[in-house]
């Protein structure tokens, strides 16, 4: 991995491609099973050499146990009057998650137990969910509730559940070592947006950029269903996780809020660090939270017995946002300009995690003599009005350096002590290793 | 010890019941030794079973000596117009603790140097003592020394200083374990209240609580004089100090001034985590402060060589009240709620000390399924609208407990590292373990 | 070392003297090497007994080498109109440190390529160095380039660059132990007092004030050139180092500003505790801030091959003053009481680096009775009333001593924990020890 040049190149143009994808997959009906998963992971498989995996129902994993799989073709009711006041094909989010088959004939007052609205916010339809729990339930905005006359409603779910599979997507890119930075995404949200589509169409894309570049790093994707697919991968890959030195849950990326970033259970990892360090210096508002033990993936990931460093880089976090699991969440929720800034902390992160290393000064007994080797100004001019410019800002990350490579402190850490950027400290580093001025130590 | 519910009982009953105990005890002349004191602990037998000791004067304890014992029957001034102006009937300050007697007929500028007032609150009497140089004096307020007029006073102490005993007061609440928890008070004020008549009736009632639960812990009162006390009871049960895994100085409790919580000198050790929790939780102002080296009895119990986790939970700290060692700290310095409130922050701690316990969690590898337990909702509905209620609050302390259940936190821990109040972690843990989602670690 | 007594005598004298002596080192033009160097070393022998060493030109020194000797005897400047214009004996700054000689004829257009000014200060000469790149310049005000006229200029420098030694100055007291203090400065610099003759001066009063105290530590002065002296001498010295325990590089230590601290490298050294402690109590304001890698001797003696707890109190720092490295650092920039305060705070501060040691309770089980010592107040006059008197705080001292002497606290420990001047608690701690209740540690 060459240099920072290229993450300023393009963002605009992967930031529309984000969108486009975005469009693409919002009107396919997902959940954690089922064909609606496995035609978006398809999609995804036309920008990214993505593997499809297939995990029965009824397999065991840790506590929990792969579901039926659960597809569905139509859903609508009728009102007494004849008249279609709902159709699950204008929107996914009028039925009930795994909602079981039913058509029948039902008098209002017994429907109503099944009818789920927001009366705070009474033109929006919820987003509602019964995986473990085998029901049946429409969602519908609180006005159209109150607009429903008595009588007789003929309900049709054409749904089924049964014995079928678990879906979810996985890309490795190698890098020269076999260690792992993971990130990871679910992809089990019917029409909404924000919460998860942002997060799929920025690791895909994210995915595409750095399978270009030659990590030292391996990194792996996942495109899974929450909670359930990353209790089956980690059920399943149990015995890799211990290779995994990193990673950052993506949900939540799209919309106009400022980036929020929550820690790893372990709280001050090394991509713990180097979010906060890529926050800091991203001339954007950010807030920082401390790890809790709800949310997202990040739940499993950092349980106690396998505790990973993987955080989450977020815009507005779920449940933070008025849009948040209803119908509010569309695609006129998403900002472009929001995904590629997301991609940018993203990649940033992705690259501090990739060249951060430890150096050895080879000269440790007083500072070597720069001017010889042309790395100092040979006249001394020492002002009280000199600048701290470019120049002189190299020169300082020189000795910070040099003092700093002691075998304990990395060029991260020696970024953060002299309250320099990464890059800055990096591209030094890399001038002085030439000079051999510094040596690798014996492991990273 | 099964649940917090009997504490928010009876405090009005308790309140009630302490202050007039104390107001039994505080007509009595105490001292560090004599009669006084033997009385005051007989009474205080009549509510527990406390056991009286008595360590005779002379006996060797650590640098000190236990010292001779003081008694005193009469003292009065007669003034030269043959009035009694000072009667140690009416208040036992007006003679100086451990005064030898004396009786004679004296001057009025020789009477001078043996009189102590307090001139910047000339209404009131000082409490003096002299308890290891042999002297006498008489206390008054000053206003009555200016009144004085020249001329021939007949002074007499009627006290005696002999070998007798030391007498301090035990009781000791056995509990399932050995290891014990340590509550202490002094008893050798005269006629003084708050310092520390409080403490005495606050222990007093919270042993009366404690016998009737079945505690984990041990529990140890000792009713002791201040200093001379703590050293000798050290050193009697030196071998035991080892089994002390926590405590508390009961002085100052019943002013009507705000919680102050003086750390042990460990100052991080359990009890000061719980009082500080307690506190947090208690909706009333508090002050927290270090350790410092002098005060009451845990200069003694927190010397280098013992070291014990001993803390003092008081109100207005000794000597920054007006009324400090002075005639104004009696019974109407005194507010039952004050005494009702340290009450109920005493036995929350001690409720927090007896039932912290570390668990383990028995499926570390990602969440458990909590649905099938009937420990979750059916329907998924998260709204960024909903309420954070108490149903909800329960459910998050699932997580958290869970997440940290791994050995290194305890529920303290994991109260604090939730923000959320003891009791809803321990009464969810209780629940969680039942349900075999929780384990005992080896030892606690 | 006995009190602090001698601290507050004599300091205005000593004030004058350093200024004095200052004056008289002011007008030499000295430079890393030649013979300016020398007659200031002579110079300050008249002071302390101070050792000159020479250490030949080509000596290898860790990375460097010792440089060729640089002396210049007259340099100038002859207009086209025959007037001299610059004159190196009214201003030794006109020269450009480590010239070449040259003398010839010259046009203004090619003479200004080797003139330096400092454009925002248009008043001023700056001071500006070449050691290591063999070249030649002028150093002018601003104001006086613009007057220049076209035409031939006559120029001169009367300077040698050949084989010959670097020179610098070392003084040792020894005290009871080996173990060293290092105090250091530089004489590089031609005609600037606050940097560094202000250094020179404090460490010549300073050595000449201890020399006649009984120490318990060693130590060491040094006069160097900076860098390459703290390189040379750090090479000549490698096995020493280790016996060095704490030091200071004495620069700008003269001007009207607030002292400021730069830590040592290791951020929390003896000598980092102590200076804070002074300037604690110090009664004047001042800056603390941390370690960083460039500025003056300190890069050396804290490079990571030693990482010598050696921190530098200053005044205003270099760079941070407008006067730095121009003419306006003379002797009316340097205020006699600044000299005089500086000298106090290193003063103090060695005393405490003397004066520290751990002592441990022989009384560690409760409170030894101070009474029958004559310690402690023998009538109990405790009121909420009573001011915390010089008498009282010394109680209160005997208490913070005893119970934090338990082998892990120093007295200086001791001081910032109970918030008390080192000198209250020093004093206090000697009173103790000639009681018996406390004792040596084994080893200090």
């Amino acid at each position: 991995m060459e240099n920072y040049s290229k993450i300023n190149q393009d963002i605009k143009t992967i930031q529309n491609e984000m969108f486009d994808l975005m469009s693409e997959l919002y009107p396919i009906c997902r959940s954690i099973t089922g064909e609606g998963v496995r035609k978006s992971l398809n999609i995804i498989k036309n920008h990214i050499n993505l593997t499809i995996n297939e995990v029965p129902s009824g397999t065991k994993v840790f506590d929990w146990e792969v579901p039926k799989e659960w597809n569905i073709t139509d859903a609508y009711i009728i009102a007494p009057n004849g008249g279609k006041i709902i159709d699950f094909k204008k929107s996914n989010l009028h039925v009930v998650g795994y909602s079981i088959p039913i058509k029948k004939k039902i008098q209002l007052e017994e429907l109503k137990k099944h009818i789920h609205t927001i009366p705070s916010q009474p033109d929006i339809i919820p987003y509602i969910t019964s995986y473990y729990n085998e029901d049946w339930g429409f969602c519908m905005s609180h006005n159209q509730l109150n607009e429903l006359s008595t009588g007789e409603y003929e309900i049709c779910i054409d749904s089924s559940l049964k014995n079928g599979s678990l879906s979810f997507g996985e890309y490795l890119i190698k890098g020269e070592i076999e260690e792992e930075f993971l990130l990871t995404c679910y992809i089990c949200h019917p029409s909404l947006c924000n919460d998860n589509l942002s997060g799929v169409v920025l690791l895909t894309f994210l995915a595409k950029y750095l399978e270009n570049l030659n990590t030292k790093y391996s990194y792996r994707f996942l495109f899974i269903p929450e909670t359930i697919g990353a209790i089956t991968w980690l059920n399943l890959n149990e015995n890799k996780v211990k290779k995994i030195k990193g990673g950052l849950v993506a949900t939540c990326v799209g919309d106009s809020g400022e980036s929020t970033y929550k820690k790893t259970r372990r709280g001050n990892s090394k991509i713990d660090q180097i979010v906060s360090h890529v926050l800091q210096y991203s001339k954007t508002n950010y807030t920082i939270v401390d790890y809790y033990p709800y949310g997202s993936d990040e739940r499993q990931f950092c349980s106690p017995g396998f505790n990973l460093p993987v955080g989450s880089l977020m815009r507005t976090p779920y449940r933070k946002f008025l849009e948040y699991h209803n119908s509010g969440d569309n695609l006129d929720f998403i900002k472009k300009e929001s995904l590629g800034d997301s991609f940018r902390k993203y990649l940033e992160s992705i690259l501090i995690f990739d060249q951060d290393e430890k150096f050895l000064n080879t000269n440790p007994k007083c500072e070597p003599q720069l001017g010889k080797r042309g790395l100092y100004r040979n006249v001394g001019i020492m002002r009280s009005d000199a600048n701290t410019d470019d120049v002189e800002q190299r020169e300082l990350a020189i000795f910070w350096i040099l003092n700093l490579s002691d075998g304990n402190n990395s060029l991260l850490d020696i970024a953060k002590k002299s309250e320099m950027p990464f890059r800055i400290i990096f591209e030094t580093a890399v001038q002085l290793y030439k000079n051999k001025l510094l040596k690798q130590t014996e492991s990273t």
